[in-house]
């Protein structure tokens, strides 16, 4: 029977050839954690390989995902289905085995790493959805769900801002199935940590009210099995082990040192390392005894076949959970919602109220939410700016049974990357909130929802200088046309109550990828349409407005707070030149309509066109080319009343009055 | 005499009724602080109101920057030039008080702050900067730089992520002059931070290796600077005084409530609190008894001019070291190095060197910073890969008298703002890095580099898919768009070693505002250039080539690693179509051109036009319009080596061929 270190050592093994074959990657953090990662999959983790989606597994998480060998390593010989033709492709086009996790794309992988310090947030994420399904429902004798979450991390995730809001919420949410493996080698890419990494990490964490168990010996199959031991005492607080490892660990010379962080160490080094290892096998052979000792596929089939008898018995009793569970975690919406929705959209529409579209966004919760126990909504400290919190709203750390409201507090960049883990767990719709110009904060875990795709909703008010007072720092210009270019992102900038409930529609439909929904602080006059009109809104562009008994010479795009601004210029030259409204609330959307469809709104011979957005221009010269005209802003705003601003920095009617007469000539 | 709480009041009651003007504005945090501002200002700050450029004052940064009226109380009670007129006109069109604090704006705001966190780390890089200086220059018996960096902070400052990058930073650097003043009210927006805040704060920041003080009561005069004075002792490591307040202290209804924190009191409210607070002025009337007590001009200027007289006295005995500090500290470059960079960049051109622009980059740093101690560089842990390290790099931790190099570790938003401390301080040009993809985790702080605006040079490496293997997580595809619409920024994306080294020029000699420097991971060929077309490169758009004895039919634009493809494909074209080269390294540099340049490069004339990045698309039609072409990458990339991923997605000499011949029509 194969020793626990010889289980390690294939880890190391598959890690350094596949790299080496690939020609480039990180052996280093897969030899280094190769006996922890041992120990939890072999003795801890519940998993089923043959059923990766298996809704109560544990998630495992790499958050320093330049790891990913260990991940595929683990995954290949525990049994999941990744061959090792795929090891062998490691880092190579249309293999599933790329150079980061990627989610999706390798079974077992439940998220997608490499930017660092967010895979600790999704675990948080995960953990949470966790917490929350079992409190709603569970029932006595009846635990479907109960399952931990397991993240690895290293000295960069500790170092990034973003493990501190991440590490301190989740001590304040009392996650403690949530269990973290710091990677503690001493190492990062510029060398030696101590001369720029000096924190005192037990402390820290402490300080975050986690359980923190200190200097284990990484390499001792004994001490870590002791630690998790330990870990899974404690139910009440998240747990941080810190392993005290050797980055590399088996190779003779690189072992302990940057080099064997992230290049192949070569075929000497490898050469060293399979003889200090005792490890004669050839590069990707597996004696069969090892994998034997690693599989876990009879094991894991068990497991899952007793939680689905258990579950089947707890939907015989209570078969209305059962079923709402089990539509929420295959991402499925109620029956009846796009019906509800559409009436929702239509009685908008006949009441025509002027609101701010932050508010039609909390109208558009308040009637939606109760429909979908599934949505969890949050804001980073900005409840009542970003108006989130409906009347059903309850704090998930007050009442987790019912609670569907997360006080983010100010941690933008971790509410979002913790809401890619409720979205990637299952079971969650998340919302989230902040002011617009501070999706710069959250921005990279904005990009990571939309590449995992996670299906989450970040909601963005105060979405230009009509948020007035607050100024230059608070005043979105470049957001826009930077978050619409992030791929697979949809955006919605509403110019009204109507659009603000249809983009909430469409976010919640959208499976595929997240979801901006940009809501301004002003009020905003509502737009008439007729049902034709009203049912093109969700097109992503459509026409609100053309000249009546009169052919078309000019077109005006415009969304948002400036929809109205471009009617009431169209109003003020009807009769003198005849021209079209075109409200865009979604380029993208829009963008993906059939052709002949973009063509009857933006014909291509008409380019008499102008775009009206208190936001940067030159994104609209996608659409009204060299010809056209842009009405908007260029540098940075001000601060003072919002109808100052707007007249200051010439977006106003007068202007795309005048900018029509420019395009058309006359 | 006026006591010290009289004092403070004056503070409250302009705070109260100044937002009460505006109709707008955060009231809770300056009556929280005014105690502890009143003892700070009064007692132990070293600054001259009538000198705010004085080199040697202290730096006070309110990081809780919604708490703008408290500085600006400050600035006016203590008698700077920001009369009571413009506290009047606070958050109004073209005041000097604009909603939150904004450098060069304001006589003694040192930073703009608003968005969370960024001033405590703008304060490390001041505190940073101090003690570099300081190593540097002072003499025994010449300390000429000597002062601290004061910075308020809030609960929200403390959740921010980018609180722990750059304390621990801040920590590891033994910055024992910056001194923090945490406001510890209980409150933020969403309410009792308890919900959603829990940390042991004293207990983090000791982890990070800092004196902390606990529990001081924030409203005792006595008790803070008792405070002060332990801080003051600790010259090895930062401290944070902890101080107990009440938000909107001596508001009789609304204070130690959220209520206080965001809008105006009201008039009745504010009624009370006069009473409360035994103030019986009228609004914006402090008695002279007052204005006398903090005037702080008689003191301040021969606090300044005795410094200036030390000065003096140092520049006797050190001319050299006096000229030095005096040019960096007014920022101004070497004579001669306009030339000196010339020279190297036309042997650069002569030696047509084919190297990664990273690669190139460093050799200009390589080249340049021998001629400029003010540069200070540093990476987010990718010193390796960023390629920022030179021979002459000194870790400032190490060698503070010799430093310029910082290693930042894996903190890429806290190197940012940090850097921005750093320029602000005055003394120092900084260069920061990372790859490319991670300016996200960095972005609000870039953005606020170009508000400011702070000088700071932005190095980005591994630009595109070009960087292979690492994957899409690491892949850029909306971030030169995304950078580039950030308002003054400057972004250079060269296309070669001499394209390069102008750029790197360009961003040592710009003082208004921020660069981006965007560089390649693989190897660009060197283009050939005669002396016109050399010069011509500094203006951000040329012509690279022309058809020889042909006209120009259709024109490529390029950047970057495109450059060479573009070429390729003008060269396979030639004889049959004539094509021109634009190439493109900064686009807001060539848009600032006079229009008889851009029209010489880009003929209006000329709408056969195709530009070629490997980047999102659209952005180029500012450029192609609605009839041009744009060959770039408008979703993710993939794992794969890099030449394998531009065959695959497109990116390639034959689709810029077809390209050309589809604009052309032939």
């Amino acid at each position: 029977m194969p020793s626990r270190r010889d289980l390690a050592n294939a880890i190391r093994a598959l890690a350094m050839d596949a790299v080496e074959a690939a020609k480039s990657g990180h052996p280093g953090m897969p030899m280094g954690m190769a006996d922890i990662a041992e120990v939890l999959w072999n003795d801890f983790l519940r998993h089923d390989p043959g059923n990766p989606g298996w809704p109560d597994r544990d998630r495992f998480v790499i958050s320093n995902g330049h790891g990913s060998m260990l991940h595929y390593a683990l995954l290949h010989l525990s049994g999941y289905d990744l061959p090792i033709t795929e090891l062998k492709r490691f880092r190579q086009l249309h293999s599933r085995t790329p150079g980061h996790p990627e989610a999706f794309e390798t079974p077992g992988v439940e998220t997608t790493t490499g930017p660092l310090g967010q895979g600790l947030a999704n675990a948080v994420g995960m953990a949470l959805a966790e917490k929350l399904l079992a409190a709603r429902y569970n029932r006595p004798e009846h635990p479907v769900i109960d399952h931990r979450t397991w993240v690895f991390l290293g000295d960069g995730c500790l170092m990034e801002g973003i493990s501190h809001e991440a590490a301190s919420l989740a001590g304040t949410l009392k996650l403690g199935k949530l269990v973290a493996f710091y990677d503690d080698n001493g190492i990062s890419i510029d060398g030696e940590v101590e001369g720029w990494f000096s924190d005192d990490t037990v402390k820290r964490f402490e300080a975050y009210g986690w359980q923190v168990i200190p200097a284990v010996d990484g390499h001792d199959a004994e001490a870590i099995k002791s630690a998790i031991v330990a870990a899974l005492d404690d139910e009440d607080r998240p747990t941080l082990i810190c392993c005290r490892t050797t980055i590399g660990y088996g190779a003779p010379n690189k072992a302990g040192k940057e080099v064997s962080h992230g290049a192949p160490l070569g075929a000497e080094e490898i050469a060293g390392a399979r003889k200090l290892l005792g490890w004669p096998h050839a590069p990707f052979e597996i004696p069969h005894e090892i994998m034997a000792g690693w599989d876990a596929r009879l094991a894991g089939g068990m497991r899952s076949k007793e939680w689905q008898r258990h579950f089947d018995a707890y939907a015989r009793v209570y078969p209305a959970e059962a079923a709402e569970l089990t539509r929420r975690l295959r991402g499925e919406l109620p029956e009846g919602f796009a019906a509800e929705a559409r009436a929702y959209i239509e009685s908008v529409q006949a009441k025509l109220p002027e609101v701010a579209s932050r508010k039609a966004s909390q109208q558009a919760i308040e009637a939606f939410a109760p429909l979908l126990p599934e949505m969890v909504g949050g804001s980073a400290d900005l409840a009542g700016s970003n108006l989130t919190l409906w009347k059903g709203s309850v704090d998930v750390n007050t009442d987790p049974a019912r609670g569907n409201y997360v006080y983010y507090g100010v941690r933008e960049f971790g509410m979002s990357a913790i809401a890619n883990g409720l979205a990637l767990h299952g079971g969650f719709l998340p919302y989230d909130a902040t002011f617009l110009v501070f999706s710069d904060y959250a921005r990279n875990a904005v990009r990571m929802s939309a590449l995992i795709p996670a299906p989450v909703i970040h909601v963005y008010t105060h979405d230009s200088i009509g948020l007035g007072e607050d100024g230059p720092t608070h005043q979105p210009v470049e957001h826009l046309a930077s978050l619409r270019y992030i791929p697979n992102n949809e955006l919605w900038r509403p110019a009204d109550a109507v659009e603000s409930a249809v983009a909430w529609q469409r976010a919640i439909e959208r499976r595929d990828g997240p979801t901006c929904l940009v809501f301004s602080r002003q009020n905003l006059v509502c737009q008439s349409r007729d049902a034709d009109t009203l049912s093109a809104v969700s097109r992503g562009g459509y026409i609100l407005l053309d000249p009546a008994d009169a052919k078309v010479e000019a077109i005006v795009l415009a969304t948002g707070s400036e929809v109205e601004l471009a009617m009431s210029a169209a109003r003020q030259l009807a009769g003198e030149i005849g021209v079209r409204v075109v409200s865009m609330p979604c380029t993208s959307v829009f963008d993906a309509q059939p052709l002949e469809y973009r063509e009857g709104v933006l014909p291509s011979w008409c380019r008499a066109r102008v775009a009206v957005e208190a936001a940067h221009p030159d994104y609209w010269r996608r659409y009204v080319g060299l010809d056209g005209e842009v009405i908007g802003l260029a540098g940075f705003g001000a601060s003072a009343p919002a109808p100052q601003l707007f007249e200051h920095f010439g977006i106003t009617v007068e202007a795309t009055v005048a900018a029509i007469r420019k395009v058309v000539g006359r």
